[in-house]
This record gives C-alpha cells, sequence and structure tokens, in this order.
C-alpha cells in the first residue's frame, strides 16, 4: 500500500482547511467497483482519543449521506456541534479516554476526501459528473488504504447508522479478519425500492435545477442551491416518524395565529423544512449529494454474494450488535432482522435489539439512552474479549 | 342562488372543451374562508346515468388532488381511462343503470373550473398567485351551488377518497340535511403534520423551478415542468406501500442487466418514478397544484368546531361508511378511526372497515374485489332505507 505524501488539494469556495488528510493510491490507485482506477486521491479524517500501544484500541465511526469526520467538536465550516456530540468523548459511549475513534469523510464526498467538486486531473477541471461512481465497497477499500497508513491492522470495532450501518456491514463482510466486532444502526443490507425512489426525487430535484448544468456548476459560477434544498427537504421528511412530527410540530402555526391564506410557511413543519434546506445548501456540495445516494441504491450485500446474505458473513468471526428503532420506517426492523438471520445461519456472535423511540430514522443522532446504554454494554464486553484494559 | 347562463372561459394552451360547465355566483358571489368574494366562476362537471323522477338518487363523486371530473370514460386531454373506470358505469359500485353520478372538477382546478389559470377579471390577466386560496369548504360550497344549478336538494351518497374524502367529510359536517349517506375513503378530518410536510416539498420544487416565476409563468409563456415533475414524484412514492414497490419493482433493472454506474433510471422504480412525473405535467397545471395542496393542508374539521370533532357531526343523520386500507401509510387507519369515534360518540349510524390491501394509499384508485363488495353492499342497503326501487 503506497503512502503519499500529505498533500492539501486546492481551497475552493466555501472551503476549509479539512487536514489532516492523506493522499492515497498514488503509485497503485484504487480499482473502483465501475472499472475505473482512481489514484492518487484524498481521504479527509478526523481522530479522538490515543491509539494505545499495541494499537487494538482503534473504532472506526463511519457517517451517514450528509454526515462528515467532524463527529464530535466544533465543525470547521459551520462552527455548530459535530453530527455525534453526546456519543464520542471521554466518558461517553465511544469512550476517548478508552478508544482511539477513526472517522473520514467518504470516497465522493465534500469535506476534504475526493470527490466530484475536485479537479480531474486529465481535464485540470472540476471532475462534476466525470467523476466515477463509487460504491460502499469502494468507499470501505479507501478507509482500508486509510488504515493501512495508520498502520492499524485490525479495528476494535467499526460503527456506523443508516449509510455508515452498510459500511458497516461492507467492512465486517469485506475484511473480516480486520474487524473485531460491528455495531450496523437502523441499516439495511441492501437499499430497497422505496429508498431508491426518495433518492431518485432528491437527484431529480437537483438535477431539475438550471443551476446544476449538467453537473459543471463550478465552472458556471453557480450552485443548484435550489434543488438542493429540495433533495434535503424531500429526504428529511423520511428522517423523522410521524409521532415525532405530531410530538415536535402538530398543525401549530409559525408566529401567528390564523392561517394567511397564501404560501408563506404557516406551520411550523414547513418553516422547519425551508430552514433545513437553506442550511444545508451551504455545508454540502450537490454533486457529492448524486453521488452519495447513488452509492447507497448500488448497496445490495447479498447480490453481489449469489443472491445469499449469508454468504457474505461466510464463518464470520467478527462479534455483531445490530440495531435497530422501531419508529424508523426509512430502515425498518426488518431489514436489521433480515442480517440477523444471515448472521444465526453462520452461527455468528450477535446480538440484535429494536430500541424504543418515537423519534424515526434520526433516532440514531440524538439522545436515546437506552441506545447508550446498550452500546455502551456492548463495547465494554467486547473490550473484554479483546483484552482491552479498563483506563 | 343564482344560476348564469353556461358560458366558457376562453379556451388556452392545451386546454380543451371542458363542458358541461356552469357559470356559479355571478349575482351573489361567494364568500371563502380567506374571506374574499369569488363570482361569476365556472364549475366543470360531468354527469353519468339519469337522474330518476323525484331526483333522490344523484351521487356525488369528489376527487382526489389531481383528479378531475373525468370518472369514467376516455379523458377529453389525454384520451386515458377515467380514474374510477371500475367503479363507475352499468353493474359497477356506482351503478349508473341505477343512479345518477355526478363530478366536478374542484374550485382552484385546472380542468374547467375557475382556478390560477383563469383570467382575473379585476386585472385581465391571469390570475396566478392572485387567485384567492381556497379549502375544502369552499369546494364543498361550490359544489353546492352546482347542485342547487342541477335542482338537487339532497345527495343519496357523496363519496370520494383522500381529499376527495375530505370533502365528504365537511358535505357530512357542513351541509347533513342535503346528505343520505357518506362514504369517506382513505382519507382524515385533519391533515396531519407529516403529509403537511409532503405537500410543502412539492410546493417548493414547484417554486424553485425558474420558469415558474411567481406564478405568473403564463405571462411568461412558461410552464415550471421540472418543477411540478419533481413534486409528482416526490407524492407518488407516498401513495404506494413499501410491500407495492417490492412487488412491483423490488430492486430490478430496467432494460439492462449491469449498473451502468451512473445517473440513468438504472432501476425500474426509478424509470417509473421519471414516467409518472413527465406524463404528470401534460395534464396539470403548476399553480393548481399549489392551491390544492393547500386546501388540503388547512383542512382540519375538529379546528373549526372548537377542537372536538365530535361536534363536527352532532346529532348527524347521514349513515356512514368509512373505509381505511392496511397498507396505506399516508392516511393510515388511525385517521379513519377518530373519525368513526367522533361518529360514534354522536351515536352516529356508521360502519367502519379497514380493508386488507398491500397497495398503499392508491389502493382506493385500484382493483380491490373487497373494497368493491362493502361499497356495493353498503350502497344497495342505503338505497333500500332511501326507498330507491332497484333499476
Amino acid at each position: 500500500m503506497n503512502q503519499a505524501e500529505l498533500k492539501q488539494p486546492p481551497l475552493r469556495r466555501l472551503d476549509v482547511d479539512h487536514r489532516p488528510s492523506v493522499v492515497l493510491g498514488a503509485d497503485e490507485p484504487l480499482r473502483l467497483a465501475c472499472g475505473v482506477s482512481l489514484g492518487p486521491f484524498s481521504v479527509a479524517y478526523q481522530t479522538y482519543g490515543s491509539l494505545n500501544a499495541d494499537r487494538s484500541n482503534a473504532i472506526l465511526v463511519c457517517h451517514a449521506l450528509t454526515g462528515d469526520q467532524y463527529v464530535t467538536g466544533a465543525h470547521p465550516m459551520t462552527g455548530r456541534e459535530g453530527w455525534w456530540p453526546r456519543m464520542v468523548g471521554p466518558g461517553m459511549p465511544l469512550d476517548t479516554d478508552r478508544y482511539y475513534i477513526i472517522c473520514s469523510n467518504v470516497l465522493g464526498g465534500c469535506m476534504g476526501s475526493t470527490g466530484p467538486r475536485d479537479i480531474d486531473p486529465a481535464s485540470g477541471r472540476p471532475y462534476g459528473l466525470g467523476f466515477p461512481v463509487i460504491t460502499i465497497g469502494d468507499m470501505v477499500k479507501a478507509q482500508a488504504m486509510l488504515l493501512d497508513h495508520l498502520g492499524i491492522d485490525q479495528l476494535f470495532c467499526v460503527i456506523g447508522g443508516s449509510m455508515g450501518g452498510m459500511q458497516t456491514l461492507e467492512w465486517a463482510s469485506r475484511f473480516p479478519e480486520r474487524v473485531f466486532s460491528a455495531v450496523p444502526i437502523a441499516t439495511a443490507a441492501r437499499h430497497s425500492p422505496q429508498n431508491i425512489a426518495f433518492h431518485e426525487v432528491g437527484r431529480q430535484a437537483i438535477m431539475a435545477d438550471p443551476d446544476w448544468h449538467g453537473g459543471d456548476y463550478l465552472i458556471h459560477g453557480t450552485h443548484p442551491a435550489r434543488g438542493l434544498a429540495v433533495a434535503r427537504m424531500a429526504a428529511h421528511v423520511t428522517y423523522l416518524s410521524e409521532g415525532a412530527l405530531h410530538q415536535k410540530f402538530g398543525r401549530h402555526l409559525q408566529d401567528r395565529k390564523v392561517f394567511t391564506y397564501g404560501f408563506d410557511a404557516d406551520f411550523q413543519v414547513e418553516s422547519y423544512l425551508r430552514h433545513r434546506g437553506s442550511t444545508f445548501v451551504d455545508r454540502f456540495d450537490a454533486n457529492s449529494y448524486l453521488y452519495i445516494t447513488r452509492a447507497m441504491d448500488y448497496f445490495d450485500l447479498a447480490a453481489e454474494h449469489g443472491g445469499q446474505l449469508a454468504k457474505a458473513f461466510h464463518d464470520t468471526p467478527v462479534r455483531f450488535c445490530v440495531i435497530s428503532f422501531d419508529s424508523d420506517w426509512l430502515f425498518p426492523t426488518s431489514e436489521s432482522r433480515a442480517v440477523v438471520h444471515a448472521l444465526n445461519a453462520n452461527a455468528a456472535n450477535v446480538s440484535f435489539v429494536e430500541i424504543e423511540s418515537d423519534k424515526g430514522h434520526d433516532s440514531f443522532l440524538l439522545d436515546v439512552p437506552e441506545f447508550f446504554a446498550i452500546l455502551t454494554g456492548f463495547l465494554n464486553g467486547a473490550a473484554q474479549h479483546r483484552g482491552l484494559t479498563q483506563a
């Protein structure tokens, strides 16, 4: 595995310095599932806590569709808290006094890892749709190259929710010897047709925006912000449960007592969605949204193993903790159960918990005490088996 | 009630002749919920079967969001079948040998009833967003004026699914003496925050399209077809169940055996959605979509009665048959149950059926034999009570 010198791609508009970042695949490029060889490419990452002497306490956190490597602490672009602030830190479930936490921006992303915003060396212009389509497997392979660079042979744990859970399953399936334990959360071993449909709506919203310019908006000096905001709004509805929407907003009006009989955001839920859409476009790249949703759509672990999910985990040595949330209708418990059945068919070491929460798919990002307790318990047990001493 | 002469608005691009249509409110305008007085205005409608001598066999069919008055037979604009072809006709549940079926295009629509595409007499230009926001109550009041025009005092039945069910509930609540029986299907007495959220996504998609021009696209000679297509696609996903999507499409690819690793419609479900979006824009007006979704959002029968739904049906003489479908997650059975509870609190005459169907919200438009059987049975019973002789 080649490890090139740390090298930054040129800073772009809206970009900040996403160090640390490493250039990989300079000598031996990454062979992507689509057939393209990519390299050199950058992977930007963050670490929290310290790697122990025998390099056995590393946890790889895999981020979701619109997440990034800034798991906790202030985000350098938005100034807001990372996406898992109560999960990662001293004394928290992913205890930084005990574990070495790594999170890297996925390939195809827009936070410092190579993606469609970057300059295509072949043309000297931003890739746009010239960027190769990547898969969950490609993301995981790039993460494995990062671990090589960091000198970590085996992860104590790989963990993630939603698309992060897909990467977790892919890690356990592709590199079982490099994964001691795995926690796929609110996820599935293949993207359902309903979820593909929702993604397609978002992509069409982006591509319908004239500012998208066939993906070449950087060259045109534009950004398809309106289309991207609509995509984000459509997706956001699917992240919440109906119960959460009732509880949070009901039919309450926003800063008014009567209907305006117009198309302003009369209802709080409208105002909330518009806010979610408009803040998102400041921190995310529209083409990355296309590429990452596509990677999720393509994910189908069983299909890669002759249609049998059990074969994806043949004789796996990995210890699993599979977690779902009962109000999550985007990645319902039935999807997690399918994974558990496949693991059981291999007599794998697996615990499975469906957690009660009325917060929908977003539960995995929120404060759900039972979720934290279960995770802490599982990691404690796994740490004991791994021989990790208490800090 | 004033009944003006039949008069056609000028034909517009893409429009066909939507006769019969009647001009109402010429002398006494319709006072809308928003406070605006509208009149004269047109209502376009279709009838099927014959009105009997004592005018007691009329059934008002209320159409859904993107429906229209062409319930059965060839649609004059698309040439395709109407939206309820196996429900309305000789020997069918709404038996045209026995009943006189009326369906009118809702106020705010785009099939001949006055809506935002029409010329604002005050400005001589198309209304656009200058059209007053209408409510489900306004739609029903306009229908009542049409019935006055047709000389029908009491409907044997009012029936509709989804937004048509909202109109059905509004009819029973507002004009109980004019409704002998009512069949609200796959509907709710108020639009849920989740459904408002999905509507808002669709509206934002339309309004994000530069061809929308603040609603004045007719003046600009454009049509926000891309935005409207995205809105339709987003909505369409919510009309189907996850099971139906699995059964219909699964993860099957469209006309190919391997991924293209691109953004074409690789999956059948994508191709289907794109088709649904692109055919819709040929037959529907974008501003009408804004207005009609808004009418649904505003619907809240309990709120109009001090927060108590039971009061909306105080001492109702109407016979109800409330129908839901178990795979409908847009208007789930719990919404129908709330209506039934309110009716029970009035000791109303109500039957309630949750029908098993894996087809989601769209079930009410599809061939579901149990649905047809229940409807036929209910109407037969009601006809007996009403003294309608068998044809």
